[in-house]
């Protein structure tokens, strides 16, 4: 089973938003079973999409479309769609139901002639409905492909998908799995764990394939096979992964695609302790990777971003003498306010960060990319200086995953 | 000019991870006068990127590749990109020399042998140095086709485009431009927006298009033409903006491309006043998103995270009673929020957010999607509910937008 998802969309093309879409369909076909052949953005002209329409038939099982399917001029999509059917447009009354009282609850106004226009969809079309928005989702088939029509906004695309794309393909489709298993490694590179990994690679069974997915302070090695036997298939995977060798077995926070934040996250949470953060340089980021992780609040106490160096003294409790003495941005000033975050959230741990991600020097004269982080536990407190070069989201981004590694090794001991 | 963009890697093409590396070059690539073509996703196995390659060949101008570059075994593009110009690899030694004194400074130890293979490149390639990484990105030229292949990590990626590509580009391509204006509205539906904007569209001169980028709370109106004058270009988008009628400009927050929290980040900025936030549902969103704008250390203060309830009283000093009385997502709680927030990071304003983002409910009986928004200004408070219904992630965007257009009609009162 082949798939491929098309985006529709100038604002794309030009780089004016960024596709997530796509990785999201993505990540359900493959899940479904569907090999991926590619995903492809175009414009939103006519010749551009026909020409995409046309270069799927009968190359894949299902193509999936995104975009272009708003009330606006610029958006030409249906039409084209319809057209690639030789089909034509008529008016959908439960459609054009839903869109009437969708309007009158949500924006407390009669439905317009432009709002009317959504509930037009190809006769022939097999309607998905769109439970959040107004654009409902098409579903036709030609040839052996089925091409499915979904609006590009992002919340109203993923509720047509789970709501009703997806138990449409599992009738449609099925009997062929892709299985995966992600191993997430932290604190050791590409290269040193490819060496680590020679031989044991080398010798994986025909049909299974390794991926190495780097991205800063962790590698993602990815292990795929394909087949009719989902059990068979998952078996032969957990083999391999039990002969692992043991030098690359100390690195592995996660036998699951489990990022860093959510195996944390999983240890506070088992071991009913608590955790907050006292963040300068990192802005915030850190309070808002936990507080999006769901059921975060039974260990997530809190956090405090203290901007201003005055908001660390005055808000936070730093004592003013540290600042004065060490600057802003060293090791002591970090350790207070790790120490301060734990008492003031009452938190049993907490994770401090300062430093200068740059481009430009703050209220401190270290050097650019200069940042301590402190972690300070029911039996101690410290801070350590790392050097994370520039640009700025690289060090934001650094300062994040290693203070998630430094705490993650500090409630290991206590699991 | 025509350019297209192959993102080679099966970890997007499964999902796991979004290309944000194609909206970045298309970006850029737009702005230097290309039509983008097409963005296309492919695996990283030989005939995906050879086919891939093919297709564009003697179609457009230029090509930008990018991943498939790192030193482990299921990088393959390297080679491809190599036999595709029945080329060789040659070790390229400023190449090597670089790799070397990269890994001595950054890890400490000396170069390995599978680091070593990064500096081979085709015999032909101009060669982009990689000064932030080891794969360097390579240029070459086949039929009226140039192709360049650039690493897929994303600071590396960047660092090539902006250091070697553009220049590059700027040298080799001249004379024609796209040239766009975008338009941000604020409180006004696309719907709406595009009934008001009915005559005027279709009064628009040939070769100017419009076209409409709705997200929840915003519409970006984007007004495009090309040529080569740039100056007329841009004359003919002025005057076009100058026609808007009146009941469209009452509505616009910019005339640039520029975000809510940059315009609002400006006026803060203009106007010498101070910000901070205190933070519930939207989990440190609003301090994340002011702490990454640059130069923002001189308006924003900072913010709290108030994620468990006993933060929001002991630290942050919101009245027990107040909670108990009302709930904690309550227009009292949310006035005491941003009040507690102005006073103790002696900002100017203030805004505070406290809600039921859901899936499951909180500490409150509140309705899941209800959110109060409180504004702290010098002269008063004031805290407003709203219904953002689900998902979670669209309340917490929802929150976010309408936080800023709240503060935006405060802060406008005072510029």
């Amino acid at each position: 089973m082949k798939a491929t998802i098309i985006t529709i969309g100038d604002e794309i093309l030009i780089g004016q938003i960024v596709d997530t879409n796509s990785a999201f369909i993505a990540k359900e076909l493959d899940g479904l079973g569907f090999q991926m052949v590619e995903i492809l953005t175009v414009s939103d002209e006519k010749a551009a999409i026909d020409t995409a329409l046309l270069r799927q038939l009968d190359r894949v099982d299902l193509v999936v479309i995104t975009g272009g399917l708003g009330p606006t001029k610029d958006d030409v999509t249906k039409k084209v769609f319809c057209d690639f059917f030789g089909d034509h447009l008529i008016e959908n009354q439960s459609v054009l139901t839903h869109v009437t009282a969708l309007m009158e609850r949500y924006y407390k106004r009669p439905i317009s002639e432009v709002n009317k226009q959504q509930a037009w969809v190809p006769s022939q079309a097999h309607v998905l409905l769109n439970r959040v928005g107004t654009a409902p989702g098409m579903l036709m088939k030609k040839g052996q492909t089925y091409f499915v029509s979904l609006p590009g906004v992002p919340f109203e695309m993923k509720t047509i998908v789970v709501e009703e794309l997806i138990p449409w393909i599992k009738k449609q489709f099925s009997g062929y799995h892709i299985v995966h298993r992600n191993i997430i490694t932290i604190g050791i590179g590409e290269s040193l764990l490819a060496e680590y990994l020679e031989n044991w690679e080398s010798s994986l069974p025909k049909g299974v394939s390794l991926a190495y997915l780097p991205s800063p302070g962790r590698v993602r090695l990815r292990l795929s096979t394909s087949g009719s036997d989902l059990e068979a298939l998952e078996s032969v995977l957990q083999q391999q992964i039990n002969l692992l060798p043991d030098a690359v077995i100390t690195y592995i926070s996660s036998f699951e695609d489990e990022s860093l934040e959510i195996t944390v996250a999983k240890l506070f949470d088992k071991s009913k302790k608590t955790i907050s953060f006292a963040e300068s340089c990192t802005g915030g980021r850190l309070a808002q990777l936990f507080s999006s992780i769901p059921g975060s609040s039974a260990f997530f106490k809190g956090g405090i971003v203290t901007y201003a160096t005055e908001s660390k003294i005055d808000f936070l409790g730093v004592s003013a003498e540290t600042i004065a003495k060490n600057s802003v941005v060293s090791e002591q000033v970090a350790v207070e306010m790790a120490q301060k975050a734990r008492q003031k959230f009452k938190s049993d741990y907490a994770i401090a960060t300062t430093g200068n991600a740059g481009p430009s020097k703050g209220d401190s004269n270290a050097e650019i990319g200069t940042v301590f982080i402190g972690i300070s536990t029911p039996e101690k407190t410290f801070a350590t200086e790392f050097f994370f070069g520039q640009p700025r989201e690289k060090v934001v981004e650094a300062t994040v995953l290693k203070g998630l590694e430094l705490i993650y090794k500090e409630i290991l001991k206590n699991v």
